[in-house]
């Protein structure tokens, strides 16, 4: 299965969640068995000689392919949550969205120096949250953070946003 | 490994999120990649003779082990979401909870009259949520629903609440 497969199987939505913004549906690729299983193959492919040792999700699409891919590696998975979520004691990280602001939340005992993280989450636009999430996980004192996101809006140019020397992927690209 | 080793890996957290209750935490579970792995095998050991076509997961921690399972069985994966958050046509249903209600919706075209549902959720409390999904998923019609949870509280007793004749499963005890 091609790349261009994978990429049709997403369901363009006109208008939502507000007028004039284009939303990719991926429930549409996940409720095929076939597409679902490629998708985990890409990802698995891609990562597996990385020396990953943690997958971190952030909430709540991160969720979708978090865990199953911390599985196909045979590492653990740790998620990123918003706050009132995590039971533990957390370390945030709070940042500016279009409209306010919003913070995310992990685990301070997650993650330790041996750590080699893929960050992964469903969508790349401009990129806010996911930069937040890497510094966030880096506080943690990780070794090393891959960051993976299912679909990227190019134009949006939201790759600009990170450091030079992290390998940021995408699957599908629109 | 045994579901006690499983077991043992959950963490409890006294008062949280409100005082006198105990919250059960699977992160500790899911950081680690034996216990995870095991999580998983357990799942697909227990339905891969089922002739499951479709894992549903409830939001947001149903969407754990659900995109996961789907990929072990080799079927696509659904989500059951807040309102709002599903971009194409939902059908829903509203069900009430301690304080005051709740809805939750799914895409209208997700399963079919052919599909042999898995319903999954993390946690069996009351079985508020999963009776409201597993009646929202009725209404699409389909052949047969299995309902899981990874952690059931038995003494809540919320397994009375689904039919006699639905098979509900649960990994953990407490």
């Amino acid at each position: 299965m091609s790349i261009e497969t994978l990429t049709s199987a997403v369901r363009s939505i006109p208008d939502f969640p507000i007028p004039g913004i284009e939303f990719y549906d991926i429930t549409t690729l996940f409720q095929s068995a076939s597409h679902l299983k490629e998708l985990s193959d890409i990802l698995y492919d891609r990562y597996k000689d990385k020396g990953i040792t943690k997958v971190v999700g952030i909430e709540s699409r991160g969720f979708f392919m978090g865990p199953a891919t911390a599985i196909r590696l045979g590492v653990g998975f740790v998620p990123i949550r918003k706050p009132g979520k995590l039971p533990y004691k957390v370390i945030e990280e709070t940042y500016t969205k279009e409209y306010g602001e919003d913070t995310i939340q992990i685990h301070q005992d997650a993650l330790t120096n041996e750590d080699v993280v893929l960050l992964h989450d469903d969508l790349l636009a401009t990129g806010g949250t996911m930069v937040a999430a890497y510094n966030l996980v880096k506080k943690l004192g990780v070794k090393k953070i891959y960051i993976n996101f299912l679909i990227e809006l190019e134009e949006l140019k939201g790759i600009d946003h990170f450091p030079k020397d992290v390998e940021v992927n995408s699957v599908i690209k629109f």
